[in-house]
């Protein structure tokens, strides 16, 4: 839980990292799709291996101590680059961009390619649940109600073939402390999955939050 | 739908794929997690930026079309090394390596590190769901009753903090082509998620089977 680090970057700063940061990580993505796929021979793959190793080691010399966390500037924005789904630095995430629109709906398009495979061609049933669970997390963030996931269903309507995809997410009530956000995923055939959510914030959080005499934060998973 | 492989590889052969793809994808899985933590300064990052899409690039020299899909041998034993959890060739999967226990029920001991971060220090609340989707989906594979997801519920207990988990899942009943299977999540301080899901094989892969004549496949998802 210590991970919510204050930092004193300007925007400048912030902009320069993403600049550095954004390839870097996109080069790593590559990587991942070419090595699940690549059919060259024994040695090339054991040439490819060591040269990996070598480029991780040097980046190893000076490393963060464990995850990423999520990074706040003075104004309280909050960079969740490390986040699984939506990381610029994270190479498993696709990465997801989501922006809100005039209604507060979260919406995102995005490309799933081979990595995200599960049934043949098809992606991974956990992985539309990843991708519908942080976007359902972002709309109740956006409206203001930012929480951790409580309960998550998926209900499954058709395959989803790996490609451009788009999700979309919106609140669907509050009470409290809890916030039942909805959402779904689009393939080229319509709705391939539908999802509900319901969020919280946890004490943990809500303590921070006071102690630190702020609003909760935009970003907050 | 077209890429259920069967191949005529002997097990000698794919036992020689696993040890040279294994270590292979596993420096991967390295580099994704020091692409995200280090600390290096710009021109470093640069420089392995360079290196990497020059490995990538000799990777794609030759390469599968499309997903890695599943492969069956004559056996009908099926290999899911893309899978975006389990994948042996999948540097975005942990991997999971799932036991099948004496009650049939499927277990896994597994390593979450930086990469699946999502609120500071804790496993992304949808990487949660995805691990417990595929258990679920491998305890209802085998018990005989393989299908994709239907519908998944998780509800999320606590916190799951980064690092060493167990996950657990089983049959829980059988109704038509529809199986419900339970599971959880357990870290350090005991069960963190629990999951339901109902799994059903679809109309075209149970055509697909009857026309091959073949019993439901062991690692459908």
């Amino acid at each position: 839980m210590s991970r919510f680090l204050p930092e004193d970057a300007t925007p400048e700063e912030i902009s320069r990292q993403a600049d550095l940061y954004g390839p870097f990580t996109q080069a790593i993505r590559d990587l991942v799709d070419a090595g699940l796929r690549t059919l060259v021979d024994g040695d090339d793959v054991r040439t490819a291996q060591a040269e990996i190793e070598a480029v991780t080691a040097r980046l190893r010399k000076e490393q963060i101590d464990g995850g990423f966390g999520v990074r706040y500037t003075p104004e309280g924005k909050g960079r969740a680059w490390g986040n699984a789904v939506m990381g610029l630095r994270n190479a498993i995430a696709p990465p997801l961009t989501i922006t809100i629109d005039a209604d507060g709906r979260a919406v995102s398009d995005f490309h799933l390619g081979a990595a995200y495979e599960g049934p043949p061609g098809l992606v991974h049933g956990g992985m539309i649940s990843m991708v519908l669970d942080q976007m359902l997390g972002q709309a109740a963030g956006a409206g203001g109600r930012p929480g951790m996931t409580g309960t998550l269903t998926i209900v499954y309507r058709q395959g989803t073939p790996l490609g451009d995809l788009r999700a979309e997410a919106w609140i669907d009530r509050s009470e409290g402390i809890k916030t039942w956000a909805k959402g779904h995923l689009i393939g080229p055939d319509g709705v391939t999955a539908e999802a509900e959510g319901i969020f919280v914030l946890p004490r943990w959080a809500r303590q921070l939050l006071v102690a630190r005499d702020e609003q909760p934060p935009e970003f907050f998973e």
